[in-house]
């Protein structure tokens, strides 16, 4: 009986504002719930430790109707946005949800679903979703995901390279303009205050002196906005100037850019092309192929659910 | 009687300049030889395959003297300069041995010497032998060799780790100055046109007019030439900046800095740590541990003998 009976995984996926929960059957999506958990507005109304017992019930009772539903459920895994000790589990600060410092959301919510809970930095988990997707490229693969912020994973030998304290590939941080914007992080001039769609709205403010979304932004420059288009031109320049320095250091042939700017793909590729070009070193020009994700946004969900395969029902 | 005749390996170390070779007993240097073999000036002055055949000839005569003297030499390891694919160690190309493309050393040397050869890019075996001579920190070893040029390498898990096709690491054209020098590389501000050797003698030229050598700079640095001081100083911030690049990607602790230009650290060091605590993501802000080279040079030879030592005598 029990080799028949259908293996599921659930993968969530942890944002400032939504909270999408996934059931997978291997790469499929059998299920998906999405609601705006506010986890970012719960965690400056609360005190810290209010805030975090207010996270665990949200997110357990999110879960809950899903475990009821597919009692095949064998797994549970989370892309969690934040600095995360691959070793631990333990969240060390999440610069989108200020306040959480050291806590182990694994530990916590598995204790309460008797699940052993596997967490893991939700660029890592997109990464590996993406990886999956694309048939598991022998080379690797390194993701870039331009949403809110910017955020990077590397997939190489099959595993999520997490780094020494689990913050490697903080690719949004590297520094694309000498003393340019503050960013949150503490550093000035990082990708993330260019390339991301907060970064878009903060150009395009810059230029024309007027708050736009990075969606309206796009529409005005494929109606001829000419600082909406150098808006997106400067974008696909400063990703392409941080990708070029992050294949100098890692040397991986297969990149995928995912996240919701990339539907505004079209305003920046050749602004894009033509610095990486110019940027990358020129043995490696030619061997670098760029995809845009097609996964429709659920690489993250897959990502976390694949990676928890490993843990099992604790209780 | 096997058991107990000292097993010795062969380190060698290819400059553009000089050739050295260290046999070794673990980690000790039992004899070193280091002599003019001007492979730079055999590429200038003769065809590819003239050159290539000059090369094997004069490194051969350079090893097998030591054979002979040494008949417990078990292993050849060879550091090279250049883009040296990791499974066929064929080299694709060396900015500083100009005309030798697609070539193998290994191959072509251990046929004639009777051995099998690992060639390793030389920065690599750098990193592996400071890797060593650390005693093997857990976490993984990132090496900045500030010689010539500027090297790099990275140890993890205990491996050298040369990326998908043998370019990872390749740090020292890191573009630290938009539009900045031009680099044998083909792009503009590498690094390695301002934080080496030679970088340090076109940083005083452009401010000065005057050709003097790194090492006089540093000399008239001391004796406080201030043109000198800020060659020095600009050099730090940009070893800085790399770093903080490179962290952001590869988050390894502990990080050696080696090559001769080292020698003036007590200049650049100020700027450095002050830029470089500037630049880091700040969670990992007092993680960083920066050790100077304490292995008077030989880790590069030492580093090739350790990563040839599961090669055996083949004849």
């Amino acid at each position: 009986m029990r080799d028949v009976t259908p293996v599921y995984r659930l993968g969530l996926d942890v944002g400032g504002t939504n909270l999408r929960l996934g059931v997978f059957s291997d790469l499929r999506l059998i299920e998906e719930t999405r609601f705006e958990a506010n986890y970012s507005a719960i965690c400056k109304q609360h005190s810290p430790a209010q805030a975090w017992q207010k996270i665990i019930a949200v997110t357990a009772e999110a879960i809950q109707p899903l475990l009821e539903k597919y009692p095949a459920i064998q797994s549970i895994g989370i892309g969690f946005p934040g600095f995360i000790d691959p070793h631990t589990g333990i969240l060390a600060q999440s610069p989108n949800l200020p306040g959480l410092l050291n806590v182990n959301l694994g530990h916590d919510l598995g204790a309460r679903l008797g699940f052993n809970i596997r967490v893991e930095n939700d660029a890592n988990a997109a990464a590996f979703g993406e990886f999956s997707l694309l048939g598991q490229p022998a080379g690797g693969l390194l993701y870039l995901g331009l949403g809110t912020g910017v955020g990077a994973g590397l997939v190489v030998n099959g595993h999520v390279w997490a780094g020494q304290h689990g913050y490697a590939l903080e690719a949004g941080h590297i520094i694309v303009e000498h003393q340019g914007r503050l960013c949150g992080c503490g550093n000035h001039g990082c990708v993330e205050q260019y390339a991301s769609a907060t970064g878009i709205s903060k150009g395009y403010a810059e230029l024309t002196g007027q708050t736009r979304s990075a969606l309206e932004i796009a529409l005005a420059a494929e109606q001829g906005d000419e600082h909406a288009r150098a808006v997106y031109a400067d974008v696909g320049r400063k990703l392409a100037q941080m990708l070029a320095s992050v294949l100098k250091v890692v040397d991986v042939g297969t990149v995928l850019i995912g996240g919701g700017v990339v539907a505004a793909w079209s305003l920046m590729s050749e602004a894009f092309y033509q610095r990486l070009e110019a940027d990358l070193i020129p043995v490696l020009r030619g061997k670098i192929v760029v995809h845009l994700s097609r996964s429709g946004d659920i690489a993250g969900m897959l990502g976390a659910a694949l990676l928890a395969e490993s843990t099992t029902r604790s209780a």
